[in-house]
Order: structure tokens, then sequence, then C-alpha cells
């Protein structure tokens, strides 16, 4: 197995590094410089057609990209400690919450970086007052999110899960990028203090 | 196991219709009539606090939401036809299929949906330039999409999975707010007029 474009800031990689150091895995890796638009170059695109990174190479050539159904492959291969769930009804709840964080939270900071970003701007056409009202989505999402976590410590119950991952690296993305956690979210930045205390978070 | 919601012309309501006929599963029933806001309700919100259908209850009382996550629980208690695949292989190749077809081709179709449809005109606040930008990113989405079938039956391999029935959904519910499949997409129209003929695709 090799992966590739791991070695990116964006919340995607991470989201891998993190669960490769919450599983104490270490992967065979190969860079992407994406500064260079290597991820845009005919021999990267053979292996993900998209062209994002990061992608996972299996011992039978497949290539597989999208992090989460990375490291859900990885979890299949190294069960322990398991990130996704054991019995089928908490695989069905992390996998709930994973859906929630990317499309009511990950979705509305995704339109903020793309549609009013500097950085973002000579890349694609931004739509800045669509943009700039992805702001309300994200407050409400972190609203949302902080009553939900009135009865537990992690975002889909009891323990640390993919779910955490995926939440973390949104949010962390959404803070570098000028998306704050409203301060009045309580519960969603005592969340933030637990996960971010774990040695993966440096991941 | 009861589930909610599951009578509605939406896309996520219909995966499930179809992954229950795919699956020769009968499930228990109760209508939420979206007319009356039914969805939001604080009854309803006690189910699901996003207000979205479909729901499913387990026996444990837990509440599922997600359509995909609905379908994965119901493909772990009940494996056979195998819809998300067998070997930790073909479940990480198929759900990447599913996101995909919902970050590529549902999401374009989605803002087309919610930006310049005059059913949702009353619902949000419309940014009409935006979504109609989004057309192009469909039409990029579906010429993708006919390259990557050149050399397969179904979404994610040689056979039907839930990745078809994710795909089925978008496409069909695209045409129904007037986003066509390019004419030019030969093998993204064979694929349509294949999966459109299974038993399933009246669900």
């Amino acid at each position: 197995m090799k992966l590739y474009g791991e070695d990116n800031p964006a919340p995607n990689p991470r989201r891998v590094r993190i669960f490769l150091a919450e599983k104490g895995l270490t992967l065979e890796q190969e860079r992407v410089p994406l500064r260079e638009r290597a991820h845009k170059a005919a021999e990267f695109l053979q292996k993900n057609s998209l062209g994002q990174v990061p992608v996972l190479e299996l011992d039978d050539g497949t290539f597989l990209s999208e992090s989460v159904s990375i490291c859900r492959y990885l979890e299949a291969e190294h069960s322990q400690p398991s990130l996704f769930g054991e019995t089928s009804r908490e695989q069905a709840v992390i996998d709930m919450w994973i859906r929630r964080i990317e499309f009511q939270l990950m979705a509305p900071i995704a339109n903020i970086w793309r549609h009013t970003h500097p950085l973002t701007a000579g890349l694609l056409t931004q739509y800045k007052d669509f943009g700039e009202s992805n702001r309300a989505h994200a407050d409400r999402a972190y609203r949302w999110l902080d009553d939900e976590l009135s009865d537990r410590s992690f975002i889909a119950g009891p323990t640390y899960t993919m779910a955490d991952i995926v939440a973390l690296t949104t949010v962390d993305f959404g803070r570098m990028i000028g998306v704050a956690i409203p301060e009045d979210c309580s519960r969603v930045l005592a969340w933030l203090q637990r996960v971010s205390e774990r040695p993966s978070a440096t991941a």
C-alpha cells in the first residue's frame, strides 16, 4: 500500500493523517506537490480522475480516493482501535454523523472558502454574496451541534470516532479561513479542546 | 424497526425505497406529511434534529437519519444481495463512488434546485447567478462520469450497488428540475436505461 498526497494542509489529507495516528499505523508515502499542480498532471489523474488528494494505492493496484473511504478501508484491514464502530448500530450512527458534519458544517465552510477567500479568487468564479450568506449557515450548524453535544463527550457518542476526525479537520479549517466557533457554543468549544489535546491532533 | 417519511418524492427517501426493493425487504412505515410541515414539528425533531426525512427507528429506540446510513444499517442486518460490497476493497470502492456522486453531481444539482427553482424561492434566499453557474458543473460531472463508465456497466464496477441507487435518484431528480444529461454522454444514457429497467426503479 502507498499513500499519495497526505503532505498537505487541506482538511482531507489531515483526516487520513489523524486516522493513521489514532490507529498507530505508518504507510509508505509519496508527495504530490500541489503548488506545482502535480495533482492535475496526467500521471496523477490516472490515480484519481478528479485530481484530488489523498489517494491510497492498494497492493492489487486499485486506487482509492475520498479520505473517508480510504480510512474505511484501513479500518477493515486494521480493526483496532475501532473508529467506525463495531456493531451495525454503532457503524450506522457514526456514518450518519460523518455525513451530518460534512453536509451541515463542511458544506458552508467550503462555500465560504471557495466564494469569499482571496486565495481561491484566481481559481474559480466567486459569487461573493452567496459565499458570505454561508456564514449564517455555519453559525446555525455550530448552534445545532452545541445542542447535540449536551448528552455526550464526542460527536457520535461516548467515544472518539471517525466523526470526531471529520469534525476536527472541518472546524480547524474553518478557523484557519476566519470562520470562528460562536463564543456561546461552550459544548463545541469544550469538545474542540478535548479532541485537540489528543496526540493525533498534531498530525 | 419503523421507517418514517419514505412516502416522499425527494431523492433521499427514494434511495431507501429502491434499496428496500432490491433487498426484497418490507418495513413498517409511518407517513410524515411534508406539505403540513410535519418534518419540522417538535415531535419529529426529536427523531431527527435536522427535520429531514427519512428516519429509521431501530428496535432499541435509536433514530437513524441520512439515507445512506439507513441503508448501510439495513445491509449489515440483511447482507444479501450485497449492495455495499463484500470485501473491504469492494466496500471502499463503493463508498468512494457514493461520495463522488454526491459531491460531484448531487451538489451542483442541489445548488440549481435551491438557487434557481421557483418551488424553493419562498423557502430560502436564492442566489440565482450562483445557482445558474452550477449548470456547467453538472455538465462537467456528467462528462467525467461518461469517461469513467467506459470500462464497466455500473457506477462502482461490474455489478449494481448502492452507488447506482445514489446516482439514479440524483440523475432522475436533476431531470425532474430541468437538468438534462448532455446528449453526447452515451454511456451515462445507456447506464440510466440499464438501471431504470430494474423493477426497483419504480420505487
